[in-house]
């Protein structure tokens, strides 16, 4: 029978020297399965496993029916942004713990693999941003984000002042350390964290998590993911804009950062077994209480 | 020119003694303007309005176009579960100051009715729970509501345990001294005091906000408006179903409340210049800053 | 050598069947290492273990030069008050897993209690909460409490309004589920899951923790232990007040409650080892971090 | 009669273009009054306002009996640092609303201070903390601060992680955005806003709030401060120490953060009819409620 994914490509955690040898070892099993192996090209010269044709990120969602990311939800995130375009469909393999992104544990790689490939998955869309700087009228930074895009203080450290707006409505004037904009997969990052809600990602919202707020009572908000968040820098010492945890692009007064639900989903394929909330409850460590 | 609604049904603030005068002055101006005016019978009987026909709420829910409420949030939830099954929209007078649901403040009242009549303003579909108590096979007590659905603590003050189940899946298993489950409009009732996200009303989502959780890592979250929400009662001195703030059933250890969005929506008529976020800036006080 | 504690007095868990065993294997222990054991009363005849004199809590707090409690926070909570005004030390070893006030884990009980014994352990003094609730100038209930001494709603569930003073200075006027007055040993009971902070014992503070305030610029404020803080129902259609999770006298509009520090400290008995933050990292799983 | 404070030093808000007129009023009622003079320098030369001596910080801290600070928060906070080990009194003038710590309104300086001059006021002790950053075995920065002492993510933005350890035992290894050592005092500043509490200046402690946790179990916690808190830099991409709202250290892996109460308190003069809990109602709006 032939494999649920001819084209298989896959790509390692970034300058990991553990990746070698269960790259090799899934790349064999996949090959063994009847697929086409793509590895792709840094990871090869970085983890010195030459068994597989290299190739570019372009090459690989032009080609790739899967990718296979080898690595942690950093990995994941980087492998999303770049193949959502192209609507390649991601699963990944954590050599740790389990991540909220990557659902196959590496000692059931192989078993939970094959599955996948006998057509035993499911497929779950997952919203990504859009974020735009806007300085003068022109657009100086672009960028997709899968998790968030957050307009933090930069290096003095000290407060910035920013007014947010929605469809062109004014929301709040806010001096606070920063805004995450989340999307329901960057609900459980750097939001939680902040306080934000977990919004799970069938729930088609946008989560406005402040961070630090000098108003006490602005609390987070999750709004339409069809509506177009707009974040005006009023005052800063200096401002820096971060998508999925990468600093990225130096904020000035009056830049405006705007935010949206992207053209396209990121495509996350599930192996069996898989349960959102069960992955929660690991991750947040729900069955333990205080008494 | 006739006005936009020929039939509306007048609802005052319940056990209220202050609300006659401007009844009649709402009644007259209405009729004023061409509209049949119908009193439900309790605010007549207790305002001592007579000036218009009397009506129950089922021949107000048959007969009215709109339905304007003379009191606070309070009475606009009861209407609003009231009449949401007939679909007749509902609009808020507020006799002091503004609320989450009453937008005209008295002293801008026969302005706004004005040129709500004149066919100025904006129907807002706002989601409502359907919730239902579940024992040995038979539904015990079921219910809408507009803001909230919540299993509580109940007269001895001891904590609760119970589960929590999304489309028949194991979401959690808590200690708690509740949960609040809350639509987009109620998530800036009781589920904001309780540490819960705010959710614009275009959200399709529902928020499950547990009240002093003894897992500390367990935080609000938001699903789906198409879940069916169970909650099942695992261990309860004793324990209290309550719907928009009214306590109305004693649960037992083993019931089941099941919450899911109500087949009906309640339509909300926003007079012109009605603004959700301008609305939270002034209730939620966004304006004053700490420092 | 003779033991450092000469009589050493025994209680177990309330209505517990699993002490039996435990408790004769302590006695038996303290007996051969030259103590004298007395064993409370109704500890004696629940569990059926009548090798040792049995005594009653004033004959206890009378002779014993050390308590030893066998169960959970709850027994040390209850054994803390009745012994307290008599200054007898307490210690407590827990069956299930560790507690925040019993420091002994059952399978170290005799090698941790011989240490003890042996005169290797440290003596802490705990602040406790002295509080009388008045009405028409009469005193109409009052308690010792260790944990906390708490406000709450009553059976309605509906959310009660209270004015706090503070060494008969206006604090605040709150509306709210109700308000949790801890010491820093409640700071981490019902407090910690109402949002409050953990306030180390050596701290002479109280912490004022509101539940679901309706203010939402309302935060926990922990105010010096020498203060004597009065809380009055001023709208209540029910409200309850409770210490240390037990509901004990059902409130009026009017009411007041005054809380201080006890007179009398507890004073709890560590053994070799123990210390306040490696219990705080192991009950709240400080390990286990998000990414 | 002779003025409680004879000779009176006065500091104007930096580079503010506004403090000219109220200083000379404020100066030339102080002389009036008998008082004798004193200018801090840069507030004469920025200001223009030659009629009084001018004197350097030493000069005052050496000679004056009372300092007179026009300007917000941030110019208390400085005056206090400098100020500090001389043991002259403070008292705030605020030419904009009342801060947390300037307890005169400007429309009131005149009265208020007349009163304060006629020996009606309280002196109420406020602890400082001592910080210093030990690299390689030696000092390489320390620093006085009324407020906090913060280690901070830096320009990267990207999280740290650090060891916290008191009195030498270890209390937890967090990642985070940062951690605040905030005194009673900074309890209110940053503190507040990153979700900490509220601690009364009469509480000997010092809390101890992280800044967007990885761990949600993590809360603020509140120790005795006579504690000696240190905290080490684990990993962190930069990092930053901060205090009372200044960048002021960067900080590399492996350094040490120690933080303790200072040897000197500052001295604040509160002028009569001053309450802490009013000044908190105010600058919190805890008489605004939700519903």
């Amino acid at each position: 029978m032939a494999p649920a994914f001819k084209t298989v490509g896959l790509i390692g955690r970034y300058k990991s020297r553990d990746v070698a040898e269960p790259l090799l070892a899934l790349g064999r099993f996949l090959a063994a399965e009847g697929c086409r192996v793509l590895m792709e090209q840094e990871t090869a010269a970085e983890s010195g496993v030459d068994a597989f044709p290299a190739a570019d990120h372009a090459a690989i969602a032009a080609q790739a029916d899967l990718v296979v990311v080898l690595g942690g939800d950093g990995s994941m995130l980087t492998a999303a942004r770049s193949l959502a375009e192209a609507g390649v469909p991601l699963v990944g393999v954590n050599q740790g713990r389990l991540g909220f992104l990557t659902d196959i544990a590496l000692g059931k790689m192989v078993e939970q693999m094959g599955r996948v490939l006998a057509g035993d998955y499911r497929i779950e869309a997952r919203t990504m941003l859009d974020a735009a700087v806007r300085r003068d009228n022109g657009v100086r930074f672009s960028t997709l984000a899968l998790n968030d895009v957050v307009v933090n203080k930069g290096a003095t450290g000290r407060l910035i002042e920013f007014i947010v707006d929605i469809d062109g409505e004014f929301v709040y004037d806010l001096r606070a350390d920063g805004l995450i904009v989340a999307t329901p997969t960057g609900s459980t990052a750097y939001a939680l964290s902040s306080g934000g809600p977990i919004v799970q990602p069938g729930v088609p919202g946008i989560a406005l998590v402040p961070i630090c707020p000098h108003t006490l009572s602005n609390r987070p908000i999750t709004v339409s993911d069809a509506a177009v968040i707009q974040v005006t820098i009023k005052h800063a010492a200096d401002a820096l804009l971060h998508f999925d945890g990468h600093p990225s692009f130096e904020l000035e007064e009056g830049d405006r950062v705007t935010v949206k639900r992207a053209e396209h989903v990121v495509k996350l394929v599930h192996p069996p077994g898989y349960s959102y909330y069960a992955m929660l409850r690991e991750k947040l460590h729900w069955s333990e209480a205080l008494f």
